[in-house]
């Protein structure tokens, strides 16, 4: 019980990191981060120079962690199968940051040029489809039919919210449901597969594996509430992202959908011009936020995603105490964290 | 014998056609597209109204045409499997073609408009990502490992070959060798896999599906040319398709390298202005498709497809003469007399 104790404390302290995880999984990670720069090889020079540029700039390898994390809190000691579906799950994030930057046409990704800034869209579509089928090819070599279930429907799945976010883009009549079910879609189910296959080879009960799901869905929910958040907020800068991208675009996110339910007839019509129409001045971003924060769109916005990364943390609650359940909470308080 | 010298007789008809092949398989391509039909389907309207669109708009659908085929040819008939593996190879072509469209930025296809040119690229790149998932997920619904092995490895060798063509694109000093890595990887690889796994669900032994893979691949190669060959021919009208498309985008199709190689330093400048730095004038194409005629570049293509052709027919004395052999055969004359 001290124990317990003892981390519910440590979970409140503002610095939540990624590190006790990191920390624990050091050895496996570097097997994912090994079997990733041997599998982006290719013939084609431009292959591996394309994709060691996304992969090799870091991220925080969050989803291939939940995969590690998720399989040995179920007891998985046996072999290398949670490296090599590390290594598959991060290859269709990959793959689909290659297809986002596309789509959003961005220029910056974690402070980096993106690879279509680069190389140009050509290469970047194209590249993703080949790091989506090596996904598949170490799915393969694994060997369960299971998990390239779980995984070919998260990635169905995930190209359907895609397609809604951009049906819900330059669109302010979208209300929150229909937000909650572009991330459920687009980023949530893939920290959800990514959790729930560690139980899968760990052969677990089904139990297990709902309550993982259940863990990295709720937490990918949060995850994105709180990016969504960040865009409008001081704090973007740190994360290498300029602010304001989602505005310029006309993505309609949480904090704007309650700023703009909230806001009167006049802020509505600033809505309206800016997202829908994309007629936007200099200081257009800048009344944006200031409507933000005057209807507490920013402040609600983390609100929720607190509400999801407490159901994330009570999905563990079918796990005893340990030092990867213990990680995994401290990852859920870094996900809210970086919203404070 | 007068069976097969009739047949012989028959494959020589310039007038030879699909039709041989779709009328023996036209119980189970109902089914495949009833099931394409059912599979596109996603409660974001838009993907089935985009997947439709590029489905519908018909093609030949001769790659699942080449599994239902010669899943029969090696004696299966036990279940559904052809039909599921069918249109899970159409997915996947279907979505490359999405993908080829938006980094072609091409405008027509099969004489309508493309996805993108109706609804943008980014849809496109979406629906594409779904479909190909949906591919994954007829695979593993058929539940064989080793189709999925074939199929997750053709899919990452087109994708090779797709990003290996836009380097060799505006290269003149692309050679033959190198253009014919580009068109095994990109188009050939899929033709051989969706063959290969005919032989695969009839449990037939090894050799048979390296037959089926030759046949696909010398097939797929030929039907390349033959395409490259038409884009400068006043029959690519007939397609449904505007000629002179290559030579806008500055690709280097095999036309193009033999009259490059047999031409003067005076025509090497004119290849080098329109295709590496696409300064084109209107009488450009004219003067290119002349100097094609000139060095012989369109009839020794077609004579090389004819080799490849010759291949694909040869891989199949493998099998014993029946209805399926004889429309397979068919369908090689096909692919080449469209060029005459």
């Amino acid at each position: 019980m001290a124990l317990v104790a003892a981390v519910q404390e440590d979970a409140r302290k503002p610095a939540a990191s990624l590190d006790r995880l990191g920390e624990l999984l050091r050895t496996d990670l570097a097997r994912v981060n090994a079997l990733i720069l041997e599998r982006m090889q290719s013939p084609v020079a431009l292959i591996p120079q394309l994709a060691g540029h996304i992969i090799a700039a870091g991220g925080k390898r969050l989803r291939p962690m939940l995969t590690l994390a998720s399989s040995r809190l179920c007891g998985y000691r046996a072999g290398e199968r949670h490296v090599t579906l590390a290594a598959a799950v991060e290859f269709i994030h990959t793959a689909t940051l290659l297809h986002d930057d596309v789509v959003d046409a961005s220029d910056l990704r974690r402070g980096l040029a993106t690879a279509n800034a680069v190389w140009g869209n050509k290469p970047s579509v194209l590249v993703g489809d080949f790091l989506f089928s090596r996904a598949f090819q170490l799915m393969v070599e694994d060997g369960s039919l299971k998990v390239l279930a779980i995984l070919s429907h998260a990635s169905a799945v995930i190209a359907e919210g895609e397609v809604l976010q951009l049906v819900t883009s330059n669109d302010t009549a979208t209300d929150e449901g229909a937000y909650l079910a572009v991330i459920r879609a687009k980023t949530a189910q893939l920290f959800a597969a990514a959790s729930q296959i560690g139980a899968v080879i760990a052969n677990r009960p089904l139990e297990e594996e709902e309550a993982l799901a259940a863990f990295g869905l709720n937490l990918g929910i949060a995850f994105q509430l709180v990016d969504d958040m960040l865009d409008y907020s001081a704090r973007q800068a740190e994360l290498g992202k300029t602010v304001g991208d989602d505005f310029r675009e006309g993505k309609i996110t949480l904090p704007i959908v309650l700023a703009f339910n909230r806001g009167d007839e006049a802020e509505r019509r600033f809505w309206r011009r800016t997202l829908e129409e994309l007629e936007q001045n200099d200081d257009d971003l800048d009344h944006a936020i200031a409507l933000l924060h005057k209807h507490a769109g920013l402040r609600d916005t983390l609100e929720r995603a607190g509400h999801y990364a407490a159901l994330a943390r009570r999905a563990l609650d079918a796990f005893r105490d340990g030092p990867e359940k213990r990680a995994l909470i401290e990852a859920v308080d870094f996900c809210l964290a970086r919203g404070y």
